[in-house]
């Protein structure tokens, strides 16, 4: 069971990383991260470097694609050689998968057209010019595409994704193996429970990194 | 805000990452990843490198400390360049926390001396030899040192840290802006949650992990 994360300069790395950490633990997987070069990609929040162990080339045929997000999606929604490969290895994938705003990529090279799908919460909106139906939830299942919502929905979907490749036993072994009994001190994980002021708050945050991009 | 997170071949990546995820969106953090080399690390599943950006000697004195764990907490546990980094770093430290297994290697520094204290669920007696009294319980906090449990847990620990570094807004805002609205599919994500066949299931890919790097 081979699964692809391509990775990027500008990912969030807990997109990929969370899910990576639950599927890798499926036995006889083999989880590669990759990118049209290997060696580093710098995160969005240029502290961190996770490294490309092969090339887009040297993994056509993935059985799993998870494309994680961040502000770097936004280069690869344009990037012919990205585009390319997710159209080819989505042909023949079992499951194809995005955390965040990898689905913009997703919708980007068309495989959204039609479908149900979520993102980050702030880019929902955006996924209609892709043709999808943006819906506002951990994640949206629709045959073998699956999106998942913002960063940490990665981990979530995984566990289910790590059921259905195998049984909801090793799934749970897994959640118990990451020991994933999720406790936030708080409860403003998502926009509907979110407070006004707290939303502003992550939008400013954003607009300042859009900025700094630009 | 100076933040150290130390990373070693054979880490949990999670441990690191999601922490780093929350930690590194507190306005004016700077999230270090630092080694006694500079470069890659290995993950304990051999599917991921992590790139150490600093050195140990670079970064004597950071603000927080946070030692993931894995496998490789073994090796780090009699690592006397790793155990004197901690012990003097700890000296003016503002918190000194671990995530999973890293709590064995604050141990084998002498900082939970006398402290209550938390690690992954198989290892917690595992903390009395180096005499701090286990505790059940998604991370625990005796003063400035903050001890989280199994993997996972890292993201809780560090919102609530988030929290105490600057104000509940803030760590508000960043749970939002990692979407952390946790949904797992199944509820097995600590021993006393998990049926007895899914924690030997675990306890033997455990096992089997050990055996090879043996």
């Amino acid at each position: 069971m081979k699964i692809a994360i391509p990775i990027f300069d500008r990912m969030t790395a807990l997109d990929c990383i969370g899910p990576y950490e639950v599927l890798s633990r499926i036995p006889g997987a083999e989880v590669t991260f990759i990118a049209s070069e290997t060696g580093p990609k710098r995160a969005d929040t240029n502290m961190l470097s996770v490294s490309a162990d092969a090339t887009l080339a040297e993994l056509p045929n993935p059985d799993v694609i998870l494309i994680g997000g961040g502000y770097g999606t936004r280069s690869l929604m344009k990037d012919p050689e990205m585009l390319d490969w997710v159209r080819t290895a989505h042909e023949t994938s079992q499951w194809t998968t995005s955390v965040c705003t990898g689905a913009l990529v997703l919708g980007a090279a068309g495989i959204l057209d039609g479908l149900e799908a979520t993102t980050y919460w702030t880019e929902l909106e955006t996924l209609r010019q892709f043709g999808a139906t943006p819906v506002s939830e951990r994640f949206v299942e629709q045959g073998k595409v699956i999106t998942a919502a913002g960063v940490s929905a990665g981990i979530d979907m995984a566990l289910m994704l790590a059921a259905r490749m195998t049984a909801p036993e090793v799934a749970q072994a897994i959640q118990l193996g990451i020991e994933y009994d999720p406790q936030p001190p708080f409860d403003t994980g998502s926009p509907a429970k979110a407070p006004q002021e707290i939303q502003d708050l992550v939008r400013a945050a954003q607009r300042a990194e859009e900025q700094a991009a630009a």
